[in-house]
């Protein structure tokens, strides 16, 4: 594909974000455009996940809708049902040689956001915003998914002496996504992987070798139920679920901090109760645990459900609790991170690269990462600058497409390179 | 009317619950029948209310969306017209004489419940089951304007020699509609006040003569914002308007109890954040104080502002508060107590009479009462008893309707029997 | 007695505040008072109480301390041998007909507060202040004890024709000793019983012929121990007490409010850590909770427990409960204030005779009486007026001595009535 | 000084701890030792300190009973004088020849521990356990103040071609004496500086050239005033508090975590109200916040104090705040410890060596080390290993006396060698 042809797909991609588990159009086209590609193999929706793994799979109504929408939208019917039940995402394999296996992941799904319609933003402006409304691709996954062909076509044409394998993995956003890709079985031989993000307030031109500081993470959804009664006539009657989330709230906040590394805790969305004169029957939040390594996330989670057990006891609730996304924290290598840098160092367009940087937040792509470390394999998490006029899941948030091409350049050259090393 | 006829005015009503300052259909429904009597006055929507005393009034759009609703339902389209802008209710005046001035109010909202279509639910049963769904009569309120028909009949049937005054209140369940009622100038010069409440656990053939234990509540409504920020990456940048709400309700309820009689709190209902990920940027509640008298009411409102206004600054947000609903606190006078016992004692249908009995809620009703009390008048909160298979505000709640016939029995008799009081 | 020994009587007691269980000085005064009369009983400590329901009992070091100070100040030793354990207390009996029972209740115990030393405080300018430092008859209890001995003496010297029993009863501040006294026996063939209080705001002359609005009250101790750690460098490692209080504190003024009646709740006094930089280990708080019934407070109990036990163990901790002192509700017989009533408008000095009164606190004269009342008898708590210029409980508080008559006179003319009466 | 007269010494100052700004015995036993060197100055008490920067001095009676204690103790009349109002501690300095000026600075305060007296605890078992009941060498502050004395004649009894000087500092344990000895003017004029500490887990035989992860630390003392009421007859006029108290401890420990690095923050001491049916009046805290670094320790600062005094308004109570101890964060130099690990690897006695450590809490060696390197100097916080049996501040810890002469020997040597130095 050239330069063109990407941004092209990139803005079809842009034209409909899906979130996760529901990516039919994205996943169909990517689809459709692998096979016209020479693959040696190609792993479409449950071929590529362990399907056990998921999590925060929508209810067949919620899926059903976007499957017309993405139907609607032109995908091919064939490659539709093959992604029934949710089964997003695909794996493209490649086996150039007897090199060593290398890997790239690339995520895909978009977010619950509207996106602006103002004439300053780019998209809007130039004809490619969400058709999805309420919906958007504020975080670059659409270049994201367009890199992971471009890297494809650009090692396909290259005298690549091993295997590529591509992964697009869906549901990143909610973090729901990376657990069952890496537990597929197709990471299992990789002795390399790369994982790919644009932006991260890193400008056009500069490349992150080896991002760091992924948080371990885990989000949690609590379900409160009392009983209600009239708050004049009987408030004695009510098992408050109102106050048993207040308390839970100010409890969360208090857990204690950890002397071997950062911890975080956040309750991000409330929402209960029926009416002021009635005592709340039923309030639930939605929060997530974090910590700078994984046990200490675990930390953060055990005591997190102790204050939420001993909260609704305190009231007379029962509290149900669901986990509703996950990820490890993992550190990129430090010898891939030094391939990366070197290839960017001698790429057109990149002007500045950077050794490393401080992440702060959390990302699945480190479920894979592990899987592949801990089979003895190496990992990256490259950061590909991008100008982008909004901030991060922002309505104004796009990226330059000249960033496209550098992420394409610096990782296919990256993937050249590791084929040619003794594996 | 008959009592048939006033059976099947009551199903009318009942197949179309309206909430607060949206009582189109039923407002237009009262008019059609009122108009048919022979009265001296007729007050409908604006002439009803002191329209600057109205709170809680719905947006334009959800305002047309109910006139059209009660226009396909067959509410004449000149009186829709005078209700424009959520305008709703009336009062009938039919001087006879020139003895005392009577008045009666009833109260005509209906509730935001799904009415239950089971078989052993009467009105699905008998085909006049809610036809606004997601709404019901489920306090009796259908059954209240009813009754006002009715005594207006039975009184203008009579010798009675004073002026009746029938009040058809809007917006009771918001707690809404008594204070612009009450302030509209119609009840300056009446000498007795009778309200109606149809069942309160009291069965068929039970008359309360004189309900008291009302509470004065004021309901508020608070939003705290603060500033949104990355949970992972930047938690100390947010100002968290979660743990400012969980603050708010943990302290709110502790407001200390008072020496001089009962007060309440209750914080209903909690709604806000975006997302697991960001500190919540905005959380909204809303809630309610009582007291067992005007004052106790005001030191929890008291008490209660300065703990959401503490509560936000502790967490570096603002917060927004308002009043959505208030009413006073008072007392069934005795003497008008005992007109309505004597009455009641005599007639047929009735088998129990209590002088009084303890409602421990509110009731807007109090803004009439205390504005007759406050000028020199009496006014009495009559109960009548009423088999009610569900609880009041629950899908199952109907009126055993042998019991309007005893509502309009007995306050028409204690109406006639006032009317020949010298003033 | 005249009224100038009961006033030096008075005066010797006010110097030897003692608090619970701690009444040697004031036990061994009022015995040495009872055995100069003709007494047909007289029942000292032990006998006076049902042991195994006494708690807060001080350890031996303490109880040594306080014998060594009543032996100091000249108190028998032979009585203070009988008061061995703290067991203080006495009951005095006179029968003198077939005529029914009538007793008389009255406390004896002072308060831990230091008396003012101020030259407009009296009992320091007449010499009379406190002996003991650091406590004081800050509630009248002296002038309780001193009434209970005049009535006694005027009983005697009249022709009172039935029983009379005086209760001079140990830790009353402290809600201790009521049920122990309560459970000694002596009550149990009762037909009248009056406790007394002077002032509560009423000024001299003034009776009040029956009090009520008695709370029932609960008092707890809780005790949360965890576990320490250091707070910069382990503060994960640590079962934080200090947070389990705070979190118990915050709800326990959340328990809801109760439809039936007036509920109460407070936590006094928290006491626990060791440094700033340790996780605290231990923290502890006294406390208590009422209801305007019996069945109220035990409400309050419940709840208050499920709180305690819920915010141990959402922090980790243990927490150790124990009731420190208990008294139910109860009211004052209508016919027993009558016969007050009638007595005291027939009083010299009194200028006032209110029917009843509101207390609004606690006093475990309610054990008594309803141990009375339970097996069929009639008890009333009188109000005796006296000026005071400081407030119950304060460092200057002090009684006017002029009000020890009206006491004697109003309460042996009535004991007097009622052993005119058939049983 | 022989190893054996350095023991004598230690145990002597052990029977004699003092805690802050009371070390009137330990300042007078080391100034006796340092009189009989040959010095250049010594500055004694307020030559020593920056008067003005002290905090938690106690109060006059205080002061005396431990002047008093200290006397009888047998330390010299003359030197007591000096130190009136608790200006302790002591600096000396030995002029060398014309190169650097090396510092050194030892603690010299104990706790408030009680020390264990069982036969396994050697000081008690050796005769010199704590003579000052309740007060204790916990933390090893006396083998400090030896080492400073040690370290002082091997400099001089070297060819040491600087200045020396040795900082004797009191109140390290409350954080308070650091400051005023930093800004004493002594340091202006130090190139290099060495701290030390003995144990931290560290056996003996091991040295740690230079610690780090001090935590900047900020101590502060919150007083709450309300109005105390009856909680039973007038619980609303009464402002809580125990209530403010509570709600501020819950909303401590729920500020938010810092992305750039760790926080701490603790409630260590809570103590107030003074009866269960008393609305308490005051109630007070201790607790500190800490910070990776000055600055994160600030912005848990100026979050405390939001907290502190939102909580006290929104129960209308007043918040009075001290801050009680504070210590900036700083880092050992690299330069400094590498001189430090070169003399330990050849120090007879020394078995291992540890480049660095993390402390993970907080020491006011941190101002003087700031001072020096703020004006251009070096600093390192040396860790000489000691076994202990018991933790640092629990009853039984002690120290392995062979340690002291490591510690002896390893900074002895150091400061020759960087008194070789051109400066």
């Amino acid at each position: 594909m050239t330069a063109s042809d990407l941004v092209e797909l990139r803005r079809d991609l842009h034209r409909h974000p899906e979130p996760a588990w529901r990516e039919f159009y994205t996943t169909a086209r990517i689809v459709e455009e692998l096979e016209e590609r020479d693959l040696d193999a190609l792993y479409v929706g449950p071929e590529a996940l362990a399907e056990g793994d998921r999590v925060g799979v929508p209810d067949e109504d919620e899926l059903d809708a976007w499957l017309d929408r993405a139907s609607d939208a032109g995908a091919r019917g064939d490659v539709l049902e093959r992604l029934a039940g949710g089964l997003t995402g695909a794996v493209a394999v490649a086996e150039r040689g007897d090199g060593p296996t290398v890997a790239l992941r690339v995520d895909i799904d978009g977010l619950p956001i509207e996106e602006s319609a103002a004439n300053e933003h780019h998209p809007a402006a130039a004809g490619f915003r969400s058709e999805n409304e309420g919906y958007m691709h504020a975080c670059g996954h659409d270049a994201h998914a367009t890199i992971g062909i471009g890297v494809l076509d650009a090692v396909l044409d290259s005298d690549f002496a091993g295997t590529l394998k591509v992964f697009f993995q869906p549901g990143e956003e909610r973090i729901v996504g990376g657990e069952p890709m890496a537990n597929s079985g197709h990471l299992d031989d990789v002795d390399y992987l790369l994982a790919v993000h644009v932006g991260l307030d890193h400008p056009t031109g500069e490349i992150v070798a080896g991002v760091d500081g992924f948080l371990a993470v885990s989000q949690f959804e609590a379900e409160f139920v009392g009983n209600p009664s009239h708050a004049g006539a009987r408030p004695e009657e009510g098992d408050n679920a109102m106050q048993a989330v207040a308390t839970a709230i100010e409890n969360l906040y208090g857990i204690p901090r950890h002397g071997d590394g950062a911890t975080r805790v956040n309750v991000g969305v409330v929402e209960g109760g029926t009416a002021t004169n009635v005592v709340a029957e039923r309030v639930a939040i939605e929060g997530e645990v974090r910590g700078e390594t994984t046990e200490l996330m675990e930390y953060m989670d055990d005591r997190a459900r102790r204050v939420l057990r001993s909260a609704a006891e305190m009231h007379g609730c029962d509290v149900e609790t669901a986990t509703a996304g996950r990820a490890p924290s993992t550190r990129s290598d430090d010898g891939l991170r030094e391939v990366v840098a070197a290839v960017a160092r001698d790429t057109d367009g990149v002007t500045s690269v950077l050794e490393s940087d401080h992440l702060g937040g959390s990302e699945d792509a480190t479920y894979l990462m592990r899987r592949v470390q801990e089979r003895g394999g190496y990992a990256a998490y490259v950061g590909v600058g991008t100008d982008h006029p909004g901030g991060h899941h922002t309505a104004t948030f796009d990226v330059d497409e000249a960033s496209i091409d550098h992420g394409v350049e610096v990782l296919s050259r990256a993937v050249v390179e590791l084929g040619a090393r003794r594996p």
